[in-house]
């Protein structure tokens, strides 16, 4: 293997740093690929590397070549330089049900934030009791783009886009069994969502929902009406 | 064909009368149907014989025979004796979104009454605007049983069953496209409600969750603790 | 991971206490989980916790912070405080056709009666015996509400609700191999069922039945008709 | 368009004759067909010719090649010549639940009778009402094969296969709505029977079952044990 | 019916109009939302009411109660008040593949531009032939947000991410035949895309679409980095 | 649990025995099923067990019980008492294209041998070199019911049917890779098949193709025409 | 509409010409189509263009610009201009087992013909007689590329890729009813096929096919070994 | 088991080898396998065996008989005897997005190599940056056949096509992750390529791909027209 197809220029051209998905590789692949990035960083702007779903033995390989990585065990997401940069552009806010889908929700927050946003989380919104989430409704307002993240019934997404004003990045997670088929049901219902405004990306694909949200909420040249 | 196939002992054996779903059936079928049912309900006590998806010409035939038989527009629902029985048991209340709901919803709601329940129909709770469910808090709170019914994202029943402690029967519809998938996306939504609480009949069945809302809240023999 | 997503309130505002699934939450999720709950049961009443999927690691931590917790291996279910509250509201029969779905059929059990009812145990009931059903009758017949747990073509659903009166609960199970595609063979043959009266819950989901069927159940200030 | 494709020496390579499926094909098409086995059939035996499917426009213009062509209108099933011939072999009995499957059982009666079988119809064998298909035992175990026909729920199937020693040939109908999915709830309750013994075919293939019950049937060298 | 259903207030709420899905609703019905809404726009500010798949019968019944609604027939759009606003915020570009995907990416321009926004069509825009994308890319590179609508195998959609630093709104269209699955395909393949920041809505949903793209590119308060 | 789910009435009431598929149950389990069948086979006449899908642990467990109990490895099939009926009735081919197959294909083998037929074993009969079935055209002519067992296309089925008059019993099985779909691709074929005269059974069930070949070619009543 | 999207260099970038897809199409849009074709013809060499699945009414308006242009009924394919250009490259052969998916293989030959190859249609091809095939094997192995088209179980595949040794385009037909699901089974069937040298191209595409096999004959630089 | 279903007459009758799909199969199989085909090497011209998906203990196994053949860690490939032969025909180039895909394009390359071909890698090819493609250009356009091999969006496939003008061999694999479903997103996404010329094999299929593209780049007796 040669690291050819790591995307030296993508920074460059999309002003956004490279990410790599770190399941299926090998332990040998990924020092392969962190010793590459990190020759490469000496000679051009690069930004930060993102490494998600890490595992144990790859946090170690690459602790190896880059000691000072942050790595986040909740998310399996590591990231060289550690320094996440200033904030600048709008806020973003991430919002999931409960425990079960903190996991996707934190690799979100991360990327989001590594990518130079502020991010709120907000870890504690189910419909099943509407008090709670009513008593959030100050946070949720003040996003410039919320980040929703669910499985099973994603009954949060509707009720979160209808109050809010600003776009919602739905990710759907695999939480559940049975007829959650591994986040379909998610997914199907927040592609349904009867609050318009929302925007969907791949089953537990918490990297993908910050990268766009960070877009989104990106420093914009044209002011407030 | 003969008509061999009604269950003239339904109601001896199950307390329940008689369905029969004419989507489906020819004009002649639906003739000899009702003919036969004229017939033996001389004979033998049948309760209420039940037509459902009944198409215009079909509603044409069975007024040719049983010119009194009820008939509902929307639900396409027709019933004979016409009468509704006085209410015993207790309290049904069938909620839904919109309008597109309305044609499943009705026919839950008059199967409901003609077993013999008190039905309420509450017709635009929507999760977009929480204000407006909030709003209908005690009317869902006074049921027995809720009937719920709902397309796209369903995500009204994890809500309503956040709300109320009785029993929900949930109906999907096929209302919505595309990845709605003909009421598939809302039935996996009701199966994986975040709320416990919720039994599911299938998509567009309003007769199903009628009969069953009306067996959940029949007269019981057991007090109030 | 803080624990502000046990729902704390769930019990004044339902009247049903909350449950955690616990398949898929480490042992020190577990064990935050229970310390936490014990902490606020000592303030306000909160009814009992139960604990469904629980592996056995998870018993050994829940057992230190709770040592006299309910265990049943068969259902891989815990439940604090351990003694069943005395039964009210109506009976309770739960069905399933053999040993392979007692796993589920147990959780049904055992769910609703801690919540509070009289719950019948029936195992050898398959449709391939008529005379084995037939010879079941009156103790079907004695429920006011049956749960029926089937995988494969779930054949007794139909049976079963055309045996008797009151509603019936459906619950596919994952059982079986090839078509029988992890429990959708016999979600869609419960949710086709001929007979009316059947309201289904997801896939081995039998904690949902047994909630649902303890709600059905529940103490009615109606009388008998 | 050349008849080519007929396949004039099925009869006798291997006993049965040939078929036509006549939906999706135009009437030049069908006149075409026929007038060429009429023609063949002068020169070697072929059997009788099934149209199977036959559209009413259909039915005109092979009654205007085969005037005396047998037509039956409830299965759509046309037969050339219309006699049909002494049965021999054992004894076929079909069943199903009720007239909506009526269609494609009695497609199954006719090719079987063609094929030189005696068959039985049964048509008000319904799971919901146990007393009924027990009274049709007899009649059930008198078949040397069982063709069971059924939409929805298929319930039907294991109930029988249980009651019989013989095989059972199982067709899926396209019967009913929502999560009936066209056949396919029913296809699957089929293929996971709890009753061995059944084989199945495809969805409304009352010919394909017809067929294969006539050649389980056929008379048999070996005798009784 | 009664018109309850429709949010009077989400002009007030959110600060986008309200927009009704006129397929499957009756002329009757249609005639009664827009003369509701005619009344109530005369009490409060209601912005512009969105007309989505309205079909000739509905144009001609809108037209009567208002007169001088706009209609666009590739769209089937109706909008009224039928004047656009001046355009405020980023600026949205709509790519499509060709005409076939035209009737939905006309719908995503016309919401957006009653919701606000500069919108520039980009109607010829396919993969097979790399140059006609790379002659586009000022006008991509111009947007603030990008709204990319296929079906088929959806290839543009990555393309058209790889060239732009902006947020790229997704809609898979049911263009094609067979494994196309009514848009299925092109849904799974933007689900998937190689490039980040795509989010996805449900098919053939340009109104969604349009909508998100206007919330994405909305005046913002937070200025250039 | 307890054992009252074997069928001690299955011999008596269809004259085939019981089968127990072991997959899914504990040795535990094991040891108290064949431990109680023994005891009853003391008391009536109960046929051979056969359990099917046994593990090595189960093996032992029963080899504990029932030492001289049958045991297979290819197929995993355990069978007591040991010793294969007197063959009669007719006889049975059962034919696979390779190795990978023989698992199912020798399920189906011992399965209708151990209810009382003659079956022979074709194991090298593939599509791709027709030479090779022609040469097996005798014994293939020689059945009176064929049993097919293939994955992947499943190309052998129609061409087997074509060559034969007598029924054909199809196995699907999970062979293969990718859109093999753990042998859906294998059913749809099957359950398509061009030839008439093909039955199928779920996907590597040999235990249930050979039971129904066994019960096809069962010793008849009725002579050679 | 404007035409923007013909691609008129897709002649000069690839060798072979345009082609439309006229399913969906307005007759509008037809005219405009082919009017804008025939103009830039004289300007540019463009090959033939192919108008695909084309309706009476297209037809008609077609002929109004294009008088001379081909049709060819059981394709729906029209070609402009009419001539078909001199065979070069390797030879075709287009297969299909019977009428109904003589549409699909013909418009399968008429493209690779248009394309400027020699095709040969056998259009009597199936497994259920091996016979058949086998007398066709020297035209099969004559071919440097077979067009394989079939639908429902598509044995016809692996059988005839098993006679030849030059490659097979796969084209899986939508011919079939239930589980044939429209096409699907065959193209399962189709990309599992036990024969390897198998391409397969979507569902009913003949013209894919047709393209697709005259590429794979083109006239080639290296020769014979 | 016997080795039966070696194919020893496939070289003879088509000009191509054997290979062994060892997925599945037992390392004692895999000896016997191997030892067959070493004895019958001796006596007739077989090719080179080619075995695919070998687990490190097959390989083992392997070597043991057969000291000296070759064997892929990457694609887990193994050849004897092995020695390539000497390139005749076309020339093949294998391309793929990155690393993940490299195992099934390895497959390819060293599956076409055996069977003499000339093949090109090109492994770093893109859609997210076009330069990287259009520096490709060149040795794309050297190809008498591509293979394209890709996941996820499987962009690459259209595009590539569209640069080239010999056929293009596509294989999906499952790389990706929830809403990739195991490569059914890719395969869609092929089957459904807007660029004509396409022909797609199994997933994870690189023998597959690799052999339809050295049958397609055969030597000719056809010249360059």
């Amino acid at each position: 293997m040669s690291v050819a197809t790591l995307d030296f220029e993508r920074f460059a051209r999309r002003g956004y740093p490279e990410a790599v998905l770190s399941q299926g590789k090998s332990v040998a692949q990924m020092t392969e690929i962190v010793t590459s990035w990190r020759a490469r960083a000496d000679e051009q702007p690069l930004g930060t590397l993102l490494l998600t779903r890490v595992s144990p033995e790859q946090v170690a390989a690459v602790h190896a070549v880059l000691p000072d990585a942050f790595y986040d065990e909740t998310s399996a997401l590591m990231a060289w330089p550690p320094e996440q940069p200033e904030p600048t552009g709008g806020k973003v806010v991430v919002v999931c049900a409960g425990t079960s889908d903190l996991r996707v929700a934190r690799e979100a927050t991360l990327t989001a934030r590594y990518l130079g946003r502020d991010v709120t989380e907000v870890v504690d919104v189910g419909v099943a009791g509407l008090d709670r989430i009513l008593a959030k409704r100050d946070v949720l307002r003040s996003a410039d783009v919320v980040v929703a993240v669910a499985g099973m019934d994603a009954a949060i997404v509707p009720v979160v886009a209808g109050l809010v004003a600003c776009p919602v990045v739905a990710v759907p997670t695999s939480v559940g069994y049975g007829t959650a088929f591994e986040g379909v049901a998610a997914l199907l219902s927040m592609l349904n969502s009867c609050s318009p405004g929302v925007g969907v990306v791949n089953i537990d694909n918490g990297y993908g929902a910050g990268h766009l949200a960070a877009q989104i909420s990106a420093p914009k040249e044209y002011g407030d009406a």
